[in-house]
């Protein structure tokens, strides 16, 4: 019987505890988590705010459906300190619990905070932002970081009726993706009312309004920092490997420390194209891992697939941009097209714009990414599986896709992809 | 200079001649086309019938626009012989017209035909039926034959207010997909109004009536049979080697007779899975083979993917059903699950059905299928590349889906396969 203690209880922490204690009746699983709610996912809060979702499916279970299955769940409840060499934790309310396996799912916090600015990283958060901008009084939101997280808040607080600013330092929403391909997107940011200050930033907060580097003022009710996520780990890094704040594990998730395992937000991946070390903070992954490290098999990494939306303009990416191939010496380039799920000549058939780029010498796909209406994720999902094949563009022309005019065009992106490189 | 001939115009010979002639410019290429119409798309037309799609949509290019690329078109022009040892075609006005290399692209015709019944296989055709179902008399319509162009057909006279009835022989539609998997189809023809005769043969036609083999007697207006198609060979089957009347060819589309190649609706295809002969008359496939053709490119097969719809619904599928692959001695078994492109939790969210069939001792996929409203074939494409790429199940967990509430599922069917499976 071993004895296993959790820190953190989201995703990563309570997938692996379910999967655990269902494979190892006789282990033990103590989690401990310092907020009020477990196993809540992050991705779908900005739906919550503007209720196109309910607080079910940010938080669908219960403490009492996880301690029933046998994990012993204690919420409200900070770990304060790890001793390696004993091998137990303690917490805030001084008890000392020993350990023979410690799994480290700390999750993600804020990159940076202020007194009168919101942030958005678990359910509480979630929970006062719904109820600041349902409040009469607020009309004027700020947000700043044009991420995913602050693109979808955009959304959310248009919906909910706000003068909606948003502030990105960057030149570029989804700085990945190549101008062309997103067009769309900024066009339907001018149609919804958003105020977008690209390639500004903040010099000054104040209580009712900010300052930009060009002098613009903007007023606000409500402010919200969404300048990123990163892990949440204070004291863990003086007990375990860190690499520019991040959690170093191995294909196993065992830290540089015996029995302490890490996972989820709190955690570099490794980029399974290039073998690189990447931030990848999403809720998919953090699951992945929760559910690999109690089944005890490999995780290999990740090419960054990412989703995201504002409005019904949906956005999807994997891999490599033709930039940053570049800069790790891919004689790369970018092919241009089309997607769609409906033949072009249906008066309601809409068409997603797609970008691939391609490792000319190698014949072999790098990234993909996909902006506009319908199946922007399936399609890039089929692009995200032939990378992690490796699968040669010559190779493409002989894979078999579903066609039909109500469901595709004749030739898949895939398909167009292999016209345009082999010709 | 090589002079080309190609006997047909549909989709595969004008793919063949269009890439042939921008690669080969001192070639010439000579298309014989019997029908008024080259480059017709056979699957928009239920669509172009139910007014949903314009004729631009079947018939999207003019003769003029391929002469002008200096293919020479003949339309309303029948071969009748050839002359494969001194490499000659007849036409039906006694033009003799020698080749050097000889294309076969002639497409495909009804398996079945009566003289008071329409079929819908070229541009014509559709033509009659259209002007014939929009004709105030006509009121009640009767469907023999529910496969792709039936049930499309089906959808297609609904929309246009008819009273219409369908007669399958066999007991299911799409019976390669399970009962399971496909009753929303079913609800979806209850609540439109088909009059579905499953399981039931016509013994009996009539002028205006047809009698089923249970007695049960159906009127009609219109009177359709879609009971499948075959190689429109006729003569040609004494000139090259045929295996149960369509055109044997290798992988680069060689007839038996040296300087004699098909492509298209008319040739066999082999199932890249097994190997075996499998006959797949689609438009993308035809349209593949004279690519190819062109370039020269091996064809290495189909894993038979399909798609179609029925009104929101639709359809797709993959590779081998549970019960082919039991008969061919796979120790098989299905694995259910959903898949959508929103978080279930979203007022409008609907969920597709998908069921794959798996090969347990090999850890691989033989086939997937999948019923439902978005993304249907997008999903089943990315198993069709598995299939392709003969992926390991063991190996799916590693593969980096993209997810957002708005855009997927935290678990991708391709992850949900891994876990039902690798458990």
């Amino acid at each position: 019987m071993n004895k296993i203690v959790v820190i953190g209880g989201g995703a990563a922490g309570m997938m692996f505890s379910t999967q655990h204690i269902r494979k190892n009746k006789e282990d033990s699983v103590i989690v401990f988590e310092k907020g009020e709610y477990v196993a809540w996912a992050g991705c779908p809060t900005p739906y919550y705010i503007s209720s196109s979702l309910d607080f079910g499916a940010v938080v669908s279970r219960t403490v009492e459906s996880f301690t029933s299955k046998g994990i012993d769940v204690r919420v409200n409840t900070e770990i304060v300190s790890v001793n390696k060499d004993e091998k137990y934790v303690v917490t805030d309310k001084n008890e000392k619990v020993y350990y023979d396996k410690l799994v480290i799912a700390v999750g993600a916090k804020p990159n940076f905070k202020l007194d009168n600015a919101y942030t958005l990283s678990n359910p509480s958060d979630a929970k006062k932002i719904k109820e600041k901008i349902e409040d009469r009084s607020t009309k004027k939101a700020l947000i700043v970081g044009g991420g995913f997280i602050g693109i979808e808040l955009a959304e959310s607080f248009i919906e909910k009726g706000l003068d909606v600013s948003l502030v990105e330092a960057n030149s570029e929403l989804f700085p990945i993706i190549s101008k062309n391909t997103k067009d769309i997107l900024y066009d339907r940011i001018k149609e919804s009312g958003l105020k977008c200050y690209l390639a500004k930033k903040v010099t000054s907060f104040n209580d009712n309004y900010v300052i930009l580097d060009d002098d613009t003022k903007i007023d606000f009710d409500i402010l919200v920092l969404a300048t990123g996520v990163k892990p949440n780990i204070d004291f863990i890094s003086q007990i375990v490997e860190t690499k520019d704040g991040k959690i170093v594990v191995d294909k196993h998730f065992n830290t540089s420390v015996k029995d302490i395992y890490a996972i989820g937000d709190s955690v570099y991946n490794i980029n399974r194209m290039g073998g690189e070390y990447i931030y990848q903070p999403q809720g998919d992954i953090a699951n992945k891992h929760g559910y690999l490290l109690a089944a005890n098999k490999e995780f290999k990494g990740t090419n960054r697939s990412f989703a995201s939306s504002y409005f019904e303009i949906k956005v999807a990416g994997t891999g490599y941009s033709l930039e940053e191939a570049k800069k790790l010496g891919y004689n790369a380039k970018l092919v241009e097209m089309t997607g769609a799920t409906k033949n072009s000549h249906f008066k309601e058939a809409k068409e997603n714009k797609v970008e691939v780029v391609v490792d000319v010498d190698n014949n072999l796909i790098l990234g993909a990414f996909s902006v506009g209406y319908d199946a922007v994720a399936q399609f890039i999902d089929q692009f995200s599986i032939l990378i992690s094949q490796k699968v040669k563009i010559d190779e493409l022309i002989n894979i078999d896709f579903c066609y039909s005019p109500t469901n595709s065009t004749v030739w898949n992106p895939v398909l167009v992809l292999y016209r345009k490189v082999v010709k």
